[in-house]
């Protein structure tokens, strides 16, 4: 595979360009069908220790890149923050080197405060080590490969064999649910909104505070305090997980009244457009966010090749960031 | 290695036939040979990935299957219930099609709940999907792997190089301890008594309901509330484990009084047949089940044989279940 | 490589020879080689099982002993205490036993009781199996492969291309801290008392009871209670992490009050040999043992090559104990 890509630390989407846009979909595309072969291996990070520094933990995201980086026949060092040394003190930059000086050529770090794997990347680039980061959820900031994953698998709904972001183009993509606290959402927005789609945004307003209005750069963005505008006629409706803690922070009544104002059920499908998708993160608290049937509808829902696209996007990235050191 | 292996999900040993006990006992002599081998690996399952989903956790088992996955050249993902996103809400049912959808082809499953793994198996057949499902323990209802390892142990006793069923016809076997509540004493009875032997179950009555006796349509199944008429003249002795959680539930009266009426020791072994030969499926109260000297005596004690046969047994099961989509 | 090593277990190096450690300095230079090389493999314990039985855990050295072992090519299991069969009663030594049956040819165990890993080894030699033992860190008793890759670092800061004891000879080496606690002070202790350096402790007196002296045997031992005679003129420090335990069990005043007394600080410094380099078996206390500025300076700080190093040392004692049953 031939590329330009230049990126070395993947922590945010906020300035991607529609090229490297591009060259992921295109490079996960190959991985995807690596994924299908008997082998499903391929040489390209052998010799490659991969260090999941999960200091929040996650199986669901950890096993997707664990598996990412077995296929592309790396080393995996995961780090279980329970048992580990930061109780016993030491900082979070000093974890990094030592899995640095322990021979970490790629670093996949996940932790609930926001701007550790900026601090990471930071530190390594400081340190001239060719070493690469990548963010896999930090805080309520950013989660570019699920974003990534998401874009991958729009898509390839839009051409499965050639998923390209041209194919985007005055789509109306609907994203529904806590998005003040979803680090999935302003990944996902930071990457529509470059890419002329129409981004509509519903939540209840404690959900949805007006400062998301600022992203909107393009005139392409669009917030609703009701989910019918946002719905009607929408080509895809991401919907995201609604944590229970957002009850006793009194910043929702209930779970059953969230899902009455903006769960996505069939008959507020009718609104959207006849071919529309639903896409999750996961994981879902059925009958909340979703109805529980509609989640396992294949003509609607996408929350299983969301998943499926996981593996190969993932490949895609570590592939593309460890080309910036190949002659190492 | 050829075989006429048709299933699919291997989740209980109530319906198994004579020749699928043949066909697991002569492949898991074939894995047994590799493991003697140097290199100890075989690329049956290359590309494969096998996924451990122990909702309740274990070292044991999952590093026995752990080495089998790894033996058939397997990629593994084990899922670990602690920092999982079941503490989300997320359905046990949702867990699994997120690793079917990651590109799991088998799925080791253990759950404290009875049926867990048979729910799974339904759910991915219902899908239509190529996913092969083992229990590996479910609540008080079955633990087949442990049951074909401890088959494997005793027919290797008396036929090292060719075990086979035949070999147990007319044999005492007795299973001595807490019955009521063992997954694996109800995988051992099962097998065991479509298999010509005699079996011959002791226990306190609090740990042996009468209706256990509604397993005997052969009429070679015997019931007793003192071990002696279990013990005498046996071959084999299967002792259970006895989770302490039974005195708090007044179940017993003392791990002491169960020792002095349920515990093998050297002088109750007289009763046996003078070849009798003592199964644990581990972990041992030393002292309790039995006595200590009698477990580290190689003459009586099966204890080691038990663990080593079952990652043979183990890497057979794998092959055998993966051999029914071999087109995949 | 050819080699006359005969040990089959390191448990302490109270008894090494100076021919051990320079065959076990010249083996780890081979590996550091192999680590400098693309695929930085090798198939050295191809279809060998290093069983990781960390009891007590610990993130850092797990991973330094599961990337060594990996770039062996070995299988690895790791024994997660906190989901073990320990917490059912099980003693230590029929873990190790279960571990043995399923195939573990080398169990790399970490305990917070001194004397597990010889209580486990003595056990696997009374059984007369192939197995071999090393001590990951043994409460405050010994952590052998700790102190050799302190040597290992030490003697490349001397000779990188040809690491050897001999290089040691009149040197001068503090050791600062927590010396009564430290299983690592007392296998460096052991280590550079026999190799004809001048070894300095120095502690609070509650940190550094007499009884140390006992282990001046070759007149090259010397006990201070104030850290400055130690530095002066010292050619390496080696600091040894601060418990905050140490506070509540009244042996310490404060964490400032200690800095004040015996932490390494730019000023200190002054006090050493130009060329001095400090070490420290990390997790660090910025701060506490070290003032964060020197911690970072690579003039000084011989903290990430210790890392380093530990992946080399750590591939040649699995290398070299594995080599004492090489006719398996």
């Amino acid at each position: 595979m031939e590329t330009n890509w230049k990126r070395k630390h993947i922590l945010s989407l906020r300035d991607f360009t529609p090229a490297e846009y591009n060259t992921i979909l295109q490079t996960a595309i190959s991985f995807r069908e690596v994924l299908s072969t008997r082998t499903k291996k391929v040489p390209t990070l052998q010799g490659r220790v991969v260090a999941n520094l999960f200091f929040e933990p996650s199986t669901r995201t950890r096993s997707s890149f664990e598996l990412a980086a077995k296929r592309l026949s790396a080393d995996i060092l995961n780090f279980s923050p329970g048992t580990s040394s930061l109780t016993k003190g030491e900082t979070i930059l000093d974890t990094a080197k030592t899995y640095l000086a322990m021979g970490a050529d790629l670093m996949v770090i996940r932790h609930k405060n926001a701007g550790v794997p900026q601090a990471i990347a930071a530190e390594m680039d400081r340190l001239k080590v060719k070493v690469n980061v990548l963010n896999a959820g930090d805080g309520q900031h950013q989660h570019p490969s699920q974003a990534l994953l998401d874009l991958f698998t729009i898509c390839s709904v839009l051409d499965l064999d050639k998923p390209r972001i041209e194919l985007l183009k005055g789509k109306k993509i609907a994203i529904v649910g806590d998005i003040l606290h979803s680090r999935v959402a302003r990944s996902n927005i930071d990457c529509l909104l470059s890419l002329d789609t129409q981004v509509h945004l519903a939540a209840p307003p404690t959900l949805l505070p007006n400062f998301f209005s600022k992203k909107n750069k393009n005139n392409n963005l669009f917030l609703h305090w009701k989910i019918e505008p946002a719905l009607e006629n929408a080509d895809f409706v991401m919907t995201l997980r609604l944590q229970k803690e957002r009850m006793t922070e009194h910043l929702l009544p209930s779970l059953r009244e969230y899902h009455q104002n903006f769960g996505i059920t069939r008959s507020r499908l009718q609104l959207c457009h006849p071919h529309v998708k639903i896409l999750h993160p996961g994981p879902v608290n059925r009958g909340v966010e979703i109805s529980s049937d509609l989640m396992d509808d294949p003509n609607f829902s996408l929350i299983s090749q969301q998943v499926t696209s996981g593996v190969a996007v993932r490949m895609a990235l570590l592939y593309l960031i460890g080309l910036t050191h190949d002659d190492k």
